[in-house]
């Protein structure tokens, strides 16, 4: 299928709830696309249901409803923080025409004491919310496995990996951190969260909401392969989280349908949502050897300017990370980099881009390749 | 798409997690389809996450893929109480040759003092949830509106329903009110809920769960024809109640795809969550005119030897209702009807059958016909 149009809002706190932020992004999307919303034949929508939010909303397709006074096919797809790439990748082995794929997030208004116990809620229930192991908890477990098996890596290179994503983030007026200058030495003095992972190595939350119309029309942007992989949800039934096969094998699949190598890819949005989930996702797809792609940070290769630029939209971790919007996120990122609509943080020349967005600690990912025509 | 297999739990109180309740389905389902997991494609489940539960999951499709080891692409499809209507509508439109679809819930370890908190969560956020408006208050001024419209239709004809779905359920081993006799008289006099709703009008919340294989391969039940139709979340957003458009709607369409009439369905199952909502649903599907349902119910039409049996399995109302699993658990029950598998509730020689299945008060609706080859 073919990306016929993207929109998304701007991320940050809004005053919107989850549903008119999906509006207004579909809104952009559709305009974008030059279709009227009865051209579209079916809606796939992502949101998270926030028990200890201003709203609670379990029937998120029926709230889009009354949102577009419509009686067409609406579908929830959640997949934790994997949502809308879920969504995404889902959307397109339909046998529509047009389908509108929504995410969108309203995380702003959730209660502090609460919102770590309703994150928790996408980890494995006995073992893992019963003993308090968090996000940020499981991914300092990975990063000190990482690092234990290779040596090489260091916390400098994690930081490098904030830094160049705050860079990024600087030149977007979409993002959380426009304009916010970030430097290497708040990166490493920032507040240790889980050793080793710092406060900047986090993503940061917001509300937004991202959106695109896949469609069987040709356009000048190609769905040119996409697929979907599970894993154990848990990091300690692998027998390894030095790699992540969820992300392996999607990628695996989606490089044979795209008839491409990983050193294919000009561009690439992934799933920041911890700098050590970044570093293992840019092995995992074949852009760095297994454990060296410390010298590929050091190189600068993954930089605005890089061989290969990564999150040149901020990622989860400078632009923001609204849950069920982060995978549209990309998608909307990588069409305007292929249509060279990036502005000042436009990758030189891009043909072929590459999203990876994940649920969990890797329980979840979709891996997208477009290819521009 | 053809029917393959069909697995479903007894519905109950189960010592069982919400995945071990899938699990144990979908292995119901793959051995009745004769086919190894390995030979399943993609896995569509639904669930709702429950936060007042002592499993508190977000991320249920990589649980299940905890469950099954299995990378393999699972999603997760929620529309409240009709997330399995839609997940069999949605694993339809897919291209894969073997998609296991899934429904599974845990109700009964919910605390009590929470769960209509929780379950109001599916209902629209500031006019319903705020004021109050629950479902089964929802339901009564719906009732109120019909009966108002209709004054033909009382509540002895609601009393019918429900003695009829018990009488089928007193004759299903998977039922919760499985050999449970209730009388006409029990329920007249039941304590009064929501006015003109009593108790035995609400269907009953249970742990269960149902699946299915849906398959390109030709089986002796073809579904031939389905729609997903969604609707304004809320009642008071519609011109009138005493019809739903998107079972109306969904009907149209389904009709049409299998190239039938209404008169050609044999046996059917309803969303009967309340009583009055089986009584709308059998005209908007046209098995009764407008406002003349209560004339069938009175010659006993809908009985198990009537012209047309609807809920042979015992409905919502005495099967039990553990949301996400009811959509297709109303799919196990019309394969089982349609292949004469049925046991003491078996109709007579059925070839057509309809499923009906609902989420919120109208707000996403699932019709299927299965068809016997």
């Amino acid at each position: 299928m073919y990306i016929k149009g993207v929109g998304m809002t701007k991320f940050g706190v809004s005053d919107k709830l989850s549903h008119q932020l999906a509006h207004e992004a579909a809104l952009e999307a559709l305009q974008d696309a030059d279709l009227k919303f009865a051209q579209i034949d079916a809606i796939v929508c992502s949101s998270i249901e926030w028990f200890f939010s201003i709203e609670k909303q379990r029937h998120f397709a029926s709230m889009l409803a009354s949102v577009f006074s419509t009686n067409k096919p609406i579908i929830r797809v959640p997949a934790a923080c994997g949502s809308s790439g879920a969504g995404f990748w889902f959307a397109q082995q339909q046998e529509f025409d047009h389908v509108l794929v929504i995410g969108a997030e309203k995380l702003m208004t959730c209660k502090t004491e609460s919102i770590t116990e309703e994150f928790m809620m996408a980890a494995e229930s006995k073992w893992e919310q019963d003993e308090g192991l968090n996000f940020p908890a499981q991914n300092a477990l990975i990063a000190q496995e990482y690092m234990s098996a290779y040596p090489q890596s260091t916390t400098e290179h994690l930081a490098k990996i904030a830094l160049k994503n705050h860079d990024n983030a600087f030149l977007n007026p979409k993002a959380r951190f426009y304009q916010k200058k970030v430097t290497l030495e708040q990166i490493r003095d920032s507040p240790m969260v889980c050793s080793p992972l710092r406060m900047f190595d986090c993503s940061v939350s917001v509300d937004g909401a991202a959106a695109a119309v896949l469609s069987k029309d040709k356009t000048d942007i190609r769905v040119a392969g996409s697929d979907l992989c599970t894993d154990y949800i848990s990091p300690f039934e692998r027998d390894s989280n030095t790699s992540w096969d969820a992300t392996v094998e999607a990628a695996k699949n989606a490089y044979a349908m795209a008839g491409i190598e990983p050193c294919d890819v000009d561009v690439a949005e992934l799933h920041d949502a911890f700098t050590i989930v970044e570093l293992i996702a840019s092995e995992d797809l074949g852009f760095a050897k297994k454990g060296h792609a410390c010298n590929a940070i050091d190189d600068g290769a993954f930089c605005l300017d890089g061989k290969l630029p990564i999150n040149p939209s901020g990622g989860l971790k400078a632009k923001g990370h609204p849950i069920s919007a982060t995978g549209l996120a990309q998608i909307y990122e990588l069409t305007k980099q292929l249509r060279g609509e990036a502005g000042d943080r436009q990758v030189a020349n891009p043909k072929t881009a590459l999203a990876q967005n994940i649920g969990g600690a890797g329980g979840t990912v979709s891996v997208h390749v477009l290819r521009k025509v």
